[in-house]
């Protein structure tokens, strides 16, 4: 099954972090119940970014809808939503 | 008898899901009572978007506007409302 | 007299509906008070819209400004907030 | 004396309807403090309206500006706000 | 001293009405306290409007910022804002 | 050490003027504690203005961004709410 | 590990300033527990501004998102919330 993103959108799914993480991305602890980053999945016809399915992505908490894929949690979300990406 | 969204705009029509469909979409327990999956009935002038009667939508929660044809629920909802394409 | 709508509006006369019309529109219990189906009146300078008079459409609840023409209920509404036109 | 009203404005004048006009425009009771119904008194650099001093419009109840010329009420309002043309 | 408004905006001053000029502009009892009629005494860069110094303006209430030029009370005004202009 | 402001803004250092200057700006009481008046320190890349180091301005209250440059207190503005600039 | 600011944002550090630097930006008492001054990690497309890593900027307070790099506090912000540039 296929979910792909209408417009400038993706799908991603969260990622969840250990808590104490030797030197990798700790999230604030008023963010550990959501965090903020996510694995991309699918892209539909992004605008401006170049990202791709795999890429590792940190986005605004509380942005996008929650939907679920063959059971698993996700999230669609508007580009402009995406801060940043980032390369172990 | 026919009703043909103007603009762009789409009409709609909820797909009920089984709640525990084996690899499929489940929505998340808070939005039971308001399914986000649909399928295609009938689509204005899209501007953007590549969709036609027939095809299976996720679709914003709350968004639209809900009408009853030929005594069947149905939605009206802009395009931009629609957050993806689900292809089985 | 005659009621001519300025720019991207339309003159509409809401249209009773029955409430168990055999395969007609029939309007959620909530929006009985006000339908949402209308009668094509007289229209302005319409910008994207092909509609005229005799038209019956399908406009948002709340949307558009009351007034009498005469001693009928009239609605003058904006052209965005006709959401679809019914083909019998 | 004479105000001319600046950029896409009109200068109007609100007209008292009889109560029971036999087939003309009756305001809903709500209404009736602040008639809708108005007499172009002079027009600014309209946009896209074709309207001339000794038009009848209906207006926004609420638009506008109230102001007095030679002792008597007026309003000047944006062109926006000009609902409709009354052609008697 | 000179105060040059700067952008789309002019600087002016208002003028005291008498209450019960003769054939001349009135102000609403509400709005006594604070006139809408005002001598225009500089104009920055205007955009689409045709005024100049000793120009008879009449303003929205409310708009524009308070300063006091030379011991005397003047508005910095919004071109926008500026409604009509009078001519006696 | 030098602020240069980024974009339409402008780095401004606000004047204490003495409250009965013959003449000269006075500052309505209410605005007092914080006054309107301010010279112009550093200009970012301006768009539309023409305004230079030691040029004097009349500035929107509450506009802007306090800080402390060298121990005085500066604010860096937007271009845009400078209203008018003061010539002796 | 590196975090890529996408589009018009920058990754910024907070620096945490002395509160009696001599000759320096000292930061009003109100606004102590959250410094408005940062060194710049990381930029992505910005758009119109000229900055790079290693510049020391002022930002609004408030402004971006909390994330942490490496176990440190960064701020992922968009580049029109930063104010303005400081050159030692």
């Amino acid at each position: 099954m296929n979910v792909k993103p209408l417009g400038n959108r993706l799908l991603i799914k969260t990622i969840v972090e250990e808590k104490k993480t030797e030197g990798g991305i700790v999230l604030p602890d008023s963010a550990k119940e959501k965090p903020q980053t996510a694995l991309v999945v699918e892209v539909g016809n992004l605008e401006d970014l170049d990202l791709k399915a795999g890429d590792k992505v940190i986005f605004s908490k509380y942005a996008g809808s929650e939907i679920k894929v063959d059971g698993e949690d996700h999230i669609i979300i508007d580009a402009d939503d995406v801060l940043a990406k980032v390369e172990d």
